[in-house]
C-alpha cells in the first residue's frame, strides 16, 4: 500500500498505533505532561541542565534505498543522535522526528523505520514526544532528542595536559561497513561486525553517564573519525594529543578484509559513534576498572601546538594520516 | 559563489559569523550553558515545564524557489514553529537549525535564509542553539523549537461547553497570497497584505501568553485552517461548536482580489498564524478589553455531537464549507 492511498493522517494514525503497543508511555524514562497531539510537546523538568540535538539521514547522502533494512534506517537515525547525548554524559529524553517522504513510498516501509526507530528509543528509555511529516521528493529523517544533566558536562572544551586519551571501543568498522556496502559485496557471517557497526550503531549512553560521574574531562562521539574528533576536542581545549598507535584496537574482522588499509580505517574513518575521552590518569584507572565496556587507553594531552594531534609509532617515528576528514559539499 | 566551493564547515563558519554579529547572545531570553559547537547545547531550566516542537518546510511542498526571497524563507520556517509554542501559551527559548541543501547553492542564498530567520529569532528573544547541515537533492530547513511554561498550558483538550470562541486577526489572507503566488500574479501595493501573511506571519506570541494568563481554556493556531483547527479542539475536548459567520472578520483586501470565494477562504484557507481561543464569557470580556490585538469573538462551544462544528448564518441558515482539509499524501 502506497502512502498515497491513505493520506497523512492515516500514516500518522499508523503510526500512532505503533508507538502505543510497541512503545507505550510506561517505557519511556519521561512521563510527559502532553504528549503527541498538541502544539508542543511539555514536561516537567527534574535535572538541573535540558540538552538537546539534532541529526538528520537523507535518502543519497547518508543512506541509499536498497541498501539497508528498513528497521535500521529508524534505529541509525535515533541512534545518532543518542551519541550525541552520550558524549555529553547525558541521559536522553524526549526524540521529535521528522519525516520527509516521497508520496509513493510503501506505507509497510515507513512503519518498519519506526519500528527500529522505537525499539531502539525503548531501550534508552526515551519518550516519542512530537515531529511532523511531509511529502519530499528526497527521503529523510531528521529527529531533535532532548536530554537532561545535573551540573557538569562532558564538554569538548575541557580536556587538561596531563590527561589520559581513551576509546570505549574499535574504531575503523563502520567505515569499513560502508565500503562493503557500497562495493555491494554480498554479506557473510565473518564480515557482519562491520555491516552492523555501520548500521545498527550502539550509542554509549551508560558508558558516557559513568564516564562523566568518574570525573573525565572531556568527551566526543567518533563520527567524523578518531583523528578528526579527537582535533576537535584539541582545537575547543586549546591543547594538542598524541596517539601511540601501538595502543590503538585494532579489530580482527577490519584486518581481516582489509589488510594494510585497517590502520588507515582506524583512524580516518567515520560514523563508529564510540567515546574518545580524556581523564586524569588516576580518574581513567578508576573507569578502566569499574567499566563493563572495554576502555582503550591510546594517548595523552600535551601542551604543544594547540588543535595538533601527533600519531606515533612505538619506534618513535611519525605516522601521517592521509585520509581526509568528511566534508557535506566538497 | 557556490557552497560546493566553500564546503561544509566553510559554510557553517559563514553562518556563525552571521549568527554572531546579527544575533548576539545578549539578544536571546536564554543564556546557554553551551551553545554551538559541541556534542548537544544545554541550558539551565528556570520555568517548570519545558515545550518543544518541529516543523519543516520543504521544497516544491511549501515553497518553490523563484517565489519568494531567501529572507522570507527563513522567517517563516521559523514563524511556523514559534506560533506552535504561542498556542500553548509558552515562551520561546532555543532553536536547532537542520538544513538540507543542494551542493550547487549559493552561499549568498544561504546566509540571507539565515538573516530572515536570525530576524524573527531577534524579534522573541530566541537562541540559535545548533543545527546539523547536510547536502540534499531536495532544499528543506527543519527546525526544531524549545520553549517553556509555568505550571499551566493552553491545551486542546481543555475547551468547555458555554466557552466563547475567539481569534487573534483574520484568516483567510495567507491562503489568498498563496494563490496569488502561485497563479504568478505580478505584486502590487495593495495585495500586499496577503503575500505577506503567507510569506512573513507574525507569531502571536505575546497573545498567547497574555490568553493563558487571563485564564483562558483552550488555544491551537490557524496553520490547517479555521475550521479544521477548531475540529481539532473540539475533538479533543469531546465538544462542538457554532460559529455565526456575522461575527467572522473578512479583510476588505481579500474580499476585494476574491469576491465570492472570500468565505471559503477565510473558514478553509490554512498556514494563517493566528491564535483560535477559547474561554468562559468574562474572561473572555477581559482578554478583548486588555489585549492590544483587535480579538473577533466568532462563536460558542456547545455539548452536541463532540467534533462537529456548524456554521451558522444571520437567518439561521446553515452553510457548509466545501474545501477540504489539507493532507499532505493525497
Amino acid at each position: 500500500m502506497k502512502i498515497s492511498e491513505i493520506g497523512e493522517f492515516g500514516l500518522i494514525e499508523r503510526l500512532a498505533a505503533i508507538a502505543a503497543k510497541e512503545h507505550p508511555q510506561s517505557t519511556a524514562r519521561k512521563e510527559l505532561y502532553i504528549g503527541i497531539g498538541d502544539d508542543t510537546a511539555a514536561w516537567h523538568n527534574t535535572n538541573k541542565l535540558t540538552l538537546s540535538t539534532t541529526d538528520c539521514l537523507v535518502q543519497d547522502v547518508h543512506f541509499r534505498l536498497g541498501q539497508t533494512t528498513w528497521h535500521a534506517l529508524g534505529w541509525k537515525a535515533l541512534a545518532v543522535n543518542l551519541s550525541d547525548i552520550a558524549a555529553m554524559g547525558g541521559a536522553p529524553e524526549c526524540a521529535f522526528v521528522t519525516l520527509g517522504l516521497p508520496p509513493d513510498s510503501e506505507v509497510c516501509h515507513i512503519e518498519e523505520l519506526y519500528r527500529g526507530l522505537l525499539d531502539l528509543a525503548r531501550r534508552h528509555g526515551v519518550a516519542l514526544a512530537g515531529g511532523d511529516i511531509s511529502t519530499s521528493a528526497t527521503l529523510f529523517i531528521n529527529i531533535a532528542l532532548t536530554g537532561s544533566a545535573g551540573t557538569t558536562l562532558l564538554k569538548r572544551s575541557n580536556a587538561q595536559a596531563g590527561d589520559l586519551i581513551a576509546l570505549t571501543g574499535f574504531t575503523g568498522l563502520a567505515a569499513a561497513g560502508l565500503r562493503l556496502i557500497e562495493r555491494g559485496s554480498p554479506p557473510c557471517p565473518e564480515d557482519e561486525p562491520l555491516r552492523q557497526a555501520f548500521w545498527q550503531p550502539n550509542p554509549r549512553l551508560e558508558e558516557g553517564c559513568a564516564i562523566l560521574a568518574a570525573g573525565a574531562h572531556a568527551a566526543i562521539d567518533i563520527s567524523d573519525g578518531l583523528v578528526a574528533d579527537l582535533k576537535h576536542i584539541c582545537c575547543a581545549s586549546g591543547v594538542s594529543a598524541k596517539i601511540n598507535l601501538s595502543d590503538l584496537p585494532l579489530h580482527h574482522v577490519l584486518e581481516k578484509f582489509f589488510g594494510s588499509e585497517t590502520l588507515d580505517l582506524a583512524l580516518g574513518g567515520g560514523e563508529d559513534y564510540e567515546l574518545l575521552f580524556t581523564a586524569k590518569p588516576n580518574v581513567m584507572s578508576c573507569i578502566t576498572e569499574t567499566l563493563k565496556t572495554p576502555v582503550f587507553v591510546i594517548g595523552t594531552i600535551e601542551e604543544r601546538v594547540p588543535g595538533s594531534v601527533k600519531l606515533l609509532h612505538a619506534s618513535g617515528a611519525e605516522y601521517k594520516l592521509q585520509t581526509p576528514g568528511w566534508d557535506h559539499f566538497v
